[in-house]
């Protein structure tokens, strides 16, 4: 029975449609950029490119990094974060620092070398305005047809919800913080 | 400042606490099993050996396990879903296979070579009573202090939330079968 490929309820007449995706990773929960870079994984067993642009610095910086080192170019990272002022609030260079990792995700939305992008925390710099949603839709529309695009980050806003293929919302039930336990390191970052 | 290593609001004082997470990826949305796997490439990355114990046939046969190959015996899976009679529904079957399953899990729990341990789908296998809750927190209290043991699957019963150190919800916002899109192979799954 190849209705049972798809969950229950779903209609399976249209499953032929192929298309590149637009996937969302938000919530206040675990597991928005972890799940991302699973996927990345995924995408690279499966022998596509896979470029993912790092809004937030630091991130991927410790245990998925060196795992990436495997992959060689066929899993690229391009940390952008550096500079980011989220403590001094310094909203004028956050919005330069953000167009800059901007210009490089749009270069990677329309180049025909990757097929999944991962756009690593953009979603807060949606959230604070450091990058236009309206600009984002723009581009996303205008990508090739068959490339997915991953977008992570808490506080998604609901102009690009609407538009995304797929969005998951991680939600914390419970986090260890809450019973003071230090962050683990090489399990959570 | 220290302090904005954890998220506002947490209590830092406790913070120098360390100590095996049990952590639980459950809801109906995607990256329960993806992000669990990217926690795995990060502990891979950071030295950890782990082991995944794959409750559901199929799980991780796809690009992941291709990835996974790179890493060789850092990173290890227990495929043990083989027999599963989710479409036949003979419960008595599905127990049996739960329980084999289970066995090789007690004995990665109390093992002292893995640092983590992937439990995958297993809480699919606590909400159909193959596989008893009652007895999995036995175990995971048991467990040595510093191991880390990640649970996936939707459904996780609420003794686990409850005893679980860090839990989240992925909850399905948006999906692209609702539209009629077919799964994206290298992507999805």
């Amino acid at each position: 029975m190849t209705t049972d490929k798809a969950p229950r309820g779903h209609k399976i007449s249209g499953e032929n449609i192929k298309k590149g995706l637009v996937m969302v990773n938000t919530g206040d929960g675990k597991g928005k950029s972890t799940a991302a870079f699973g996927t990345a994984l995924r995408a690279v067993g499966s022998g596509y490119k896979v470029a993912v642009v790092q809004f937030i610095k630091g991130q991927w910086k410790t245990g998925e990094g060196e795992a990436a080192t495997q992959f060689g170019d066929k899993l690229k990272f391009f940390p952008m974060g550096e500079g980011f002022t989220w403590e001094t609030q310094n909203f004028e260079q956050d919005v330069k620092k953000a167009a800059e990792a901007w210009r490089k995700c749009i270069e990677l939305l329309h180049d025909d070398e990757h097929q999944l992008v991962i756009l690593d925390e953009i979603n807060y710099c949606m959230k604070y305005n450091f990058v236009d949603v309206k600009e984002v839709i723009k581009e996303l529309k205008k990508k090739p047809p068959l490339k997915h695009v991953f977008l992570t980050g808490g506080g998604a806003p609901q102009a690009l919800i609407d538009f995304a293929d797929l969005v998951t919302e991680m939600k914390c039930i419970k986090h260890p913080y809450h019973q003071g336990i230090k962050a683990q390191q090489g399990i959570e970052f």
